[in-house]
């Protein structure tokens, strides 16, 4: 599995994502989930991947034409007019990944599926974001779902649904999606460390901070110890319940 | 879906259901998963129930013998000498019922399984927890796993596994649960209220104290709303994120 979140709000967006992947439990790898593209005052992307990790490489390899000599790559995805575009060219390609290896004689099997967080930025748009299905398909978030989850998204969900607001700044939204994240990866060993994180300041047209949490990073460890604390402290602070 | 929760504590065991059960999502009704029995004294059982729910109600049909006339009924899962022996009664009738109706020509289908969450007393023996499988095998909470969940579990595990203290009262395993069953309908439609509790006070040897909560119930919204603004005031308590 896997656990991958990004979030739309009016100062950006946070893509956040997990690094285990895994072929039974006692087959475990850390692969980054996080793909971003740049072209400085022109736009960003960032794409967060699910599902069979083979599926997602070749899509993202197709985007990056790595099929054609590195002299020669115009990749196609840096050059769409539009976010819906953009996301239009990525399900078109996960699908035809999905399809040529189901016509390639494997058993038809949603093992071999996959799906795609795409966020980022065209320059004269706003910033946009999407959940790109198996199927090629899409939805976009808007003011009433501005956050997708791929993978594990139960545990981590309940945090984010009571306390975004799209006013946040997007450091609040990291500590947002750090607890989320401590969440989910105390609970399910299908979801591991580090955690890539990758902010996207609006109208910025070029990548944002980045940065790579380990379970031993300060601010991740302060944020899972102490949410522990504020949780029993919270807990606390809710009216005692009384046998009537 | 469903969710079931039984928690084990110093002073006794607390279970909570919701009562929702659903043949798709345009085919919903209220039924209760929580089955008591009581001989004040001596034992007092509660049993959750979890799955499709013609094959948990036939078990528990059977578990009360109601193919019997009421005049001539000796229920035996009145009559166990242990908790251990009630547990493996309950499976055995789980499993009976599940095979029975495989061989009378249902196609093989995970759909018609089922489980239950096991807890009580029998007099002489401690308060005791298991967790029964559609196979009829079970498993014992212990020190290290003092809780059982079925159904939906994600989403409302994450506050239990750091709030829950097996020296806590019975009031603040009620708070406790409802925090995870209020977070668990917020995001999830197969769960529903009304919520039904039991109390199990250790050593009483009887039923403890019932309540159903609806939504409109006073100590349950107060929850809820409490808990969203408890939650924020958590979450502000954590140190900020910088960008380094």
């Amino acid at each position: 599995m896997t656990y991958c979140v990004g979030l739309l709000v009016d100062r950006g967006l946070v893509f956040m994502s997990d690094t285990r992947t895994n072929a039974g439990v006692d087959n475990i790898s850390v692969v980054s989930k996080m793909k971003t593209w740049e072209v400085a005052g022109d736009r960003f992307l960032c794409l967060l991947s699910a599902g069979n990790l083979a599926t997602t490489q070749a899509a993202i390899a197709l985007l990056d034409e790595r099929s054609i000599a590195p002299s020669e790559r115009q990749p196609a995805i840096l050059t769409q007019p539009t976010m819906f575009q953009t996301a239009k060219l990525v399900g078109e390609t996960l699908r035809e990944v999905i399809c040529g290896g189901a016509m390639a004689g494997q058993m038809a099997d949603s093992v071999f599926s996959g799906s795609f967080i795409l966020g980022g930025q065209i320059k004269g748009s706003a910033p946009r974001l999407f959940l790109i299905y198996p199927e090629g398909n899409f939805i976009e978030a808007g003011s009433d779902t501005p956050f997708f989850q791929t993978g594990e998204h139960k545990y981590g969900r309940p945090i984010i649904i009571r306390t975004y607001d799209r006013a946040m700044s997007l450091e609040d939204c990291a500590k947002l999606l750090l607890v989320s994240f401590d969440s989910t990866i105390r609970s399910n060993l299908s979801v591991g460390p580090p955690i890539d994180m990758q902010f996207y300041d609006t109208d910025s047209l070029a990548a944002g901070y980045r940065q790579r949490f380990d379970l031993r990073d300060p601010y991740y460890t302060a944020i899972s110890e102490g949410w522990s604390d504020a949780l029993k402290s919270a807990f606390d602070q809710l009216p005692a319940f009384v046998r009537t």
